[in-house]
């Protein structure tokens, strides 16, 4: 039952984690891999630590239909606005895909364009939101599969038990993230030089950040109503991981029980979402490597309010492991398969 | 003018930073600096970047009475409750007192006894709280002032144009805050072991960190009204710099010139607060080893929130540094004596 | 044919590594953890990353006979001095016994004695050393392996071809090592503190650190001549990963493609060597998380000397990964059994 | 008898690093600050740590001839093969020039064009190497000052003693060097971009980095022979700090008392250099932010080596306050001027 994939735009974080996943996966063959800008070198050319693991030379998306011919799956690790055009390259074939950016996670192609500035040229096209444990069931069929980003992933499932269970109210959430320098990407700028970062702490995109949308459309589509949050990313110096701080308001009257339960019932069977409990403090590294999701919440009875937090690695249950999560829900395999290994620790 | 001062508790972060600073103060003349468990050795054993510095041995406390006969100020750089027993000791002299530690800062000492869970024994005591931009009139004659904590320096000083000119609602603040490892002293422990924190983040003491009544108390007095709020704090991968990330419902009908001209209005003469502006992002590298404190805020108009973001070194602007400032308020001395230098970058 | 196995000292860093890898082992079964100062503790409160992982508790090595009936390898992964015991408990048994520690490192256990300071209880323990490239035939029937240490194999390594071939005075080699801070272990201390050791670098143990006598007696042991060499240790400010910087005098006449002949003949069909190459330069980061050994070499024609550099993950190569490794081999598994997976990057 | 001085290239990391000193010095003013890609910004827009501290515009270099009339000192902070042009531009200007680059460092230009290779320009030029611990009394006097590197000023001060004494073999010479990665410049790249460094070391350069002729030509100097050596740069993830670890063959018969007295007599009055003494360990935080170089060693009676340790700040000591010292060694000012101030630890 091999399928096989490729992967469009190889050389970025997103695409080098996705080929470390895919080595260990028993039922993936990668047939090609992509990059416009280093065509025709040697993946471990430019990412050595995969010296020896793909014998295989990065190849130009312009033989795109020949790549989807030769693929089950296609993988997208481009920046938002090229998956679009893949998406209708490969209209009329049976491969389907993975689109680890953005261009195929709304329902609503206009807060796209409001959002990310440019047109959506295939708003058409059926396609589902890549959350696993929120939307496994859509994912099974789907043919496009909008992988969910690395912020909202952590945010959403933090927040996703609280809202579908209507105990708190939509419109106090705050979402206050962290992330690893790893998110923003592999280009050099001085920005994110090692010296402009390394001991230093702040934050970006504050009001205006691209996630924000995307963290709306799913509490919405949780809890009924139309929400509305606050959401400021950081940038913490290290390498990978996020954590997401999320503050609601409880309603009146609900018991710390009560959130309690709401988190073991939507997630009690989850396999990579760890319940560590009322009153724990994930961190970034329980979950490094790992397509683990941890989670905790604090409730003080002094504001009503609720605190979750939630530990991912933007690179794996943000990117790469949720694509093969997803990639395994949509194959019916086991959701686990590649995936089930330990946190790399210390 | 000289004056001679007395640092007890010098082995302590906060303490070495202390010494830091007025080795460069032309008008401080360090007498005695205290240690219980290295009395007779010598501070440069302990912190070797002090070679040469000074040429001091570390004497016992409980010799207080001398020490503080022979200082014009005595700085405490103690674990909480400590002070009150110093401040009692030399409470008959003429002797002034600047407690780096929690003692003094309360106007309530239930408030204290609640939240640090040991009686306060000193409640008699004239004293003001040291936060030179707010309270700085106060501090000018006092004979102890209660120097006022590092998250909570960092986050009242962000908050306060807000509250003071009733431009939020004070119940909607929340404070994310974020921290460097010094702030929790140099105390070994394995969840401050190097490989447990080094490419890691994470949250602690939510809900029940002991800043949150300091800020409040700070809050209730600016804004005139019953203050509670949520305080988060997290610990970030580096050695100094505190983040702090400032959430409060503005009020109906505030534009954002007003949220500006608030900030202009309370610090526009500040030489500590350096103003970014709206739409910045201060970083704690920014201000690295220096006493300022770079503040900058967004305003969110589809949630009518603001943001303000709050950057400052906590070992100087939050502790040593702030310290020196009270110091000089309190001599009479320009406030920017000794520590009028540029932040350390990159 | 699955075995079971026990790990003894399971709580540090060594062993809770140990514990990652054997989770993805297809032919390991964990019987028994032990750690005597958290006995009954279950492991994933000591090490939340293994969440879910295991459902074990820690037990008491006093019953280390029932253990050793229920086993049929003894990892052991206690500070040298301990594993000596083990081996004498068990020398009546079939359990064979891979020792993470010193104890069985040396042929002569005087040098043992002599370095490490405490008698060798054991001296007639059939034994061999466990660096697999170099002692593969040894290590098949071994019953008590003493895993190679970690600056070790990687000066080792990188020696070994150079030192087998007679290519370099053996008495000129300089070994420049750098290491991450989770090779000192878990144990707190204010050296390793975090705020001690972030952005900061310095070097430890110059000319003793017990290091020196392994490398010698391989070098010895390879060259057929007694080698004395220099060993200078350094803490990076990172967790995981060594760098050793190698430097020999070539011997008059020895032309460059002799030296990269010499590294393409004792290692050219190793899976976990991968020869970067003449003028390349192995990052500790190329093999974080995995068994690999990257080594590239550098000839300066002006000096006549080579320098050869080598990294390794000191928690896999250079400790959980090798005694795996040793294990595979032991038992007559596929050497990369449980250790066929890609580096994680970035 | 306040100077005007003139800083060239001020948007690097030693020019920003050389305003933050200057900011400091009681008798320097800054006149003019450049930069070709920067004409006519602000100097905080590019250095927000600088907010508040220089009212100045970056000029263009076009105007060097006023730029070099309204300036005693110009400082130049610019790639090599800049200063060259500068020096012949202000040749019948009674201004003095400090070069950070490498232009003006060799007293032999043929050496400078093998190891740089571009012509030199101006190799008439009278001028004097910048390693005021060892070059004092020429660079009083002097007009051009060809300021030491950073690399090279740690190594240099760490072997001086020892080659000056005529204690060792000082074709035996190796140097391990370490440094943060702001030595590496401000332009952001690939290989130095956050998530490439971060948890990560590597060697680079070994056998060709441009330090080495330069170490050569002090030790040379300083030994009367010929010497050269083996230098190997590493790179720490770090922002700031050099250790260099150096090995050399001990003469016969030196006994370790002679090593520290050649210590001592060369540097025992000097007040930049912190000797440490036999045994210590000098981490690169116990000058952070400092003009000190902190010296310790260690001897192998086992292989009649010493092993010297010697951290600087390779942004203070290695390019701007040793500038900074240098300008009072010209100015005939108190050599601490404006350097007079504590380490930043932790």
């Amino acid at each position: 039952m091999t399928m096989k994939v490729s992967v469009l735009g190889a050389t970025g974080y997103a695409g080098a984690e996705l080929l470390r996943l895919l080595y260990g996966h028993p039922e993936a063959e990668v047939r090609h891999i992509t990059s416009e800008s280093h065509t025709g070198e040697r993946i471990d050319a430019l990412y050595p630590h995969l010296t020896g693991m793909y014998d295989l030379q990065l190849e130009s998306m312009k033989k795109i239909d020949s790549i989807g011919e030769d693929s089950d799956f296609v993988f997208v690790c481009l920046p938002h606005g090229h998956a679009m055009g893949v998406g209708q390259a490969l209209a009329g074939m049976e491969t389907r895909i993975i689109d680890l950016g953005a261009d195929y996670r709304f329902a609503d192609t206009s807060v796209y364009e409001a959002w990310y500035h440019v047109p959506h040229t295939h708003p058409e096209a059926e396609r589902v939101y890549g959350l696993a444990e929120i939307y496994r069931e859509d994912i099974r069929s789907a043919r496009i599969i909008g992988n969910a980003g690395c912020f909202t992933t952590a945010s959403i499932l933090a927040l996703a038990p609280l809202a579908k269970q209507h105990l708190i109210d939509v419109n106090t959430i705050i979402v206050d993230a962290k992330s690893g320098v790893s998110g923003a990407g592999r280009g050099a700028k001085t920005a994110n030089h090692f010296p402009e970062l390394y001991d230093n702490f702040r934050a970006y995109g504050a009001c205006t950040h691209r996630h924000t949308p995307e963290i709306e459309q799913a509490l919405t589509d949780l809890s009924g109503e139309e929400t509305l949050i606050n959401f400021t990313p950081h940038l913490v110096p290290m390498s990978r991981g996020i954590l997401s701080t999320c503050y609601a308001k409880l309603k009146p009257g609900i018991a710390p029980e009560l959130v309690d339960a709401a988190f073991e019932k939507l997630y009690g069977k989850e396999y990579f979402i760890r319940l560590r409990g009322r009153g724990a403090y994930p961190s970034t590294k329980d979950v490094r490597g790992s397509n683990f999701c941890d989670l905790a919440w604090h409730i003080d009875e002094r504001t009503q309010r609720v605190i979750v937090l939630s530990a991912i690695d933007n690179l794996v249950k943000g990117a790469a492991g949720q694509a093969v999560q997803n990639f395994n829900i949509a194959c019916g395999f086991d959701e686990k398969m590649g995936l089930d290994f330990t946190p790399i620790y210390p």
